[in-house]
């Protein structure tokens, strides 16, 4: 269809190749594969053999002999959501400069989740496992173990697995804290939850909303909390509900900026103004919410991509790693926020 | 480190795993591989075996067997912008629903392309590839041949491999047609160019814009026409180039939204307001689009994603496919377009 079959000589073997090429088969080999102890003249030599007889190394029959498969995966429930594309584009960039390949395992439902696990240890197509945002219940992990690869947690905490993730909690406090100082004192929160996990161990970013207002000596008004599910809709969900309280609060706290964006759309067709009508802050300072002049608290995806991808590179080399590692959050004062006006 | 040795068994071999169940071993290797001719009944008391030792099937040995490595590669060179990740959200999605594993191949830079190229022919790790919005050159395409796998490209067309896309140059006669019928004679384009392609065949978008103007009988102005890199970057720049204009245009056709974004931004700080000192614009209608109130031209980059990979998923099976697809577009018009105030 696409090839030109008269260019590949099909029946050409590696023992071929190493003796047009003048060497051993396991120089052969070695040359094909770019290991070490072989000179480059010898290694252009054997490969420009290759080349001619449009011989490639099957991946599978060398991977036999290297024990590995030279792929990590990354499981994940998005790609398309900012924070989750540009953490995976990352660790494609971080594997891709250790010679490895990025096979991505999206499971969008419950359903593909179990689907998932349930035919997980007929297979073994990685030499690693990256869970990107994604708790893990402990029959999936018990599956996961039976693997018998390498697994490291990205932007959250599962099971006992190392891990790279913010604390939510300051995060939480970051954020609480601009608004308590600007003088709001009627703060609501939109919190998000995942409506297909099974258990999100704790809710930090919302105990962080209840301490801080309890510090404040403010009192929890129940109707001011309301959880919804993740995205967009969701924020916007959570907004209608608090501008058709009696009082609506005079800012709030939302779990992410995908929810943030929802709920200013809902702001706007309400005729409200941001921040004079409400002040509107949020968690993750996504690519898009400069543009929105939107208050939040930075994390930065890429980073923690970038380190768990780092830190299972060490346990597949048997390097030395840390078992956790929190980044940094900080605040991004923008458009959004501002003291209340009444 | 995560795994719990004791419960494999590394020594058990398919043969032993036939021999506990009672049957031959071509029966137990094509029970641990799901093929046809073996009962449900056998499948399942073959696996429980299997199970029960923590057997796992290499996927390389059996790979070498079926003669295909099961996987899919996606060849881009961004994950994290927003129509990439839809696309391959939906790529990944047709290939997991038909058992294929997803391989991302994402070539940032001129170099990382070239290396991926020159790397090409060493391995044959995936049965096909995408090649996902990226013009090669026709070293690359041989290269690529070498490789003897089934191509698509998906959104935009490449050397003469089988693809998917919009008809751009209908798209952007769409977006010029609303600039006109609300009255705009002074129009600008911002066109984007990717810095790092060698070539892109024919510029259609651009082509759009000059046969528009012709056609409505406007003569083209060079200063109105600016081309800038790919990204809201590179639209902040067009945006800055049109605002320092002696007279600048009533209305400007951006290449896609991103670059939009960036140029409603500079809009934005320079205190002219949209549409009523500008109407801006562009195609794609990306997640943000309707948030920000921006008028494009929809085109549907999932849809674009699972037909590309529904193409190769024939070509693999040598079932009959079109060798060109365009998926349709259309005018969406929000707010940021109006009739030109003076």
């Amino acid at each position: 269809m696409t090839t030109k079959p008269e260019r590949a000589d099909r029946g050409v073997t590696l023992a071929d190749i190493a003796r047009e090429a003048g060497v051993s088969l396991a120089t052969a080999s070695r040359a094909m594969s770019g290991a070490r102890g072989v000179s480059a003249a010898t290694t252009r030599k054997v490969r420009a053999v290759a080349e001619r007889h449009s011989y490639v190394v099957s991946p599978e029959a060398s991977g036999l002999s290297r024990g590995s498969t030279g792929r990590i995966g990354v499981l994940t429930r998005h790609i398309a959501r900012p924070f989750y594309a540009e953490a995976l584009e990352e660790i494609e960039s971080v594997l891709a400069d250790h010679g490895l390949d990025t096979v991505v395992y999206c499971v969008r439902t419950p359903e593909d989740q179990h689907s998932f696990f349930e035919r997980l240890p007929a297979r073994r197509k990685v030499d690693g496992l990256l869970v990107l945002a994604l708790p893990l219940s402990p029959h999936e992990k018990e599956r996961l173990d039976l693997l018998d690869v390498a697994v490291v947690a990205a932007s959250g905490q599962t099971a006992d697995y190392p891990y790279v993730s913010i604390d939510d909690a300051e995060a939480g406090r970051q954020a609480m804290d601009h608004l308590l100082r600007l003088g709001h004192r009627r703060i609501a929160m939109i919190d998000a939850i995942d409506p297909n996990a099974s258990e999100w161990p704790i809710e930090l970013r919302s105990l962080a909303y209840t301490r801080s207002l309890e510090a404040a000596g403010i009192e929890l008004e129940e109707d001011l909390f309301v959880r919804v599910p993740w995205g967009a809709e969701g924020g916007a969900e959570g907004m209608e509900r608090l501008l058709s309280l009696r009082e609506p609060p005079t800012a709030v706290f939302i779990h992410s900026d995908d929810l943030a964006y929802g709920a200013l759309r809902v702001l706007r067709r309400a005729g409200l103004e941001v921040p004079r009508d409400m002040s509107v802050i949020s968690i993750d300072d996504a690519p898009m919410s400069e543009l929105l002049d939107l208050t939040t608290v930075r994390q930065d995806a890429r980073l923690q991509g970038r380190l768990a991808a780092e830190t299972l590179l060490a346990m597949l080399a048997d390097e030395p790693y840390q078992r956790a590692r929190l980044t940094p959050t900080r605040l991004v004062p923008r458009g959004s926020t501002a003291a209340p006006a009444r």
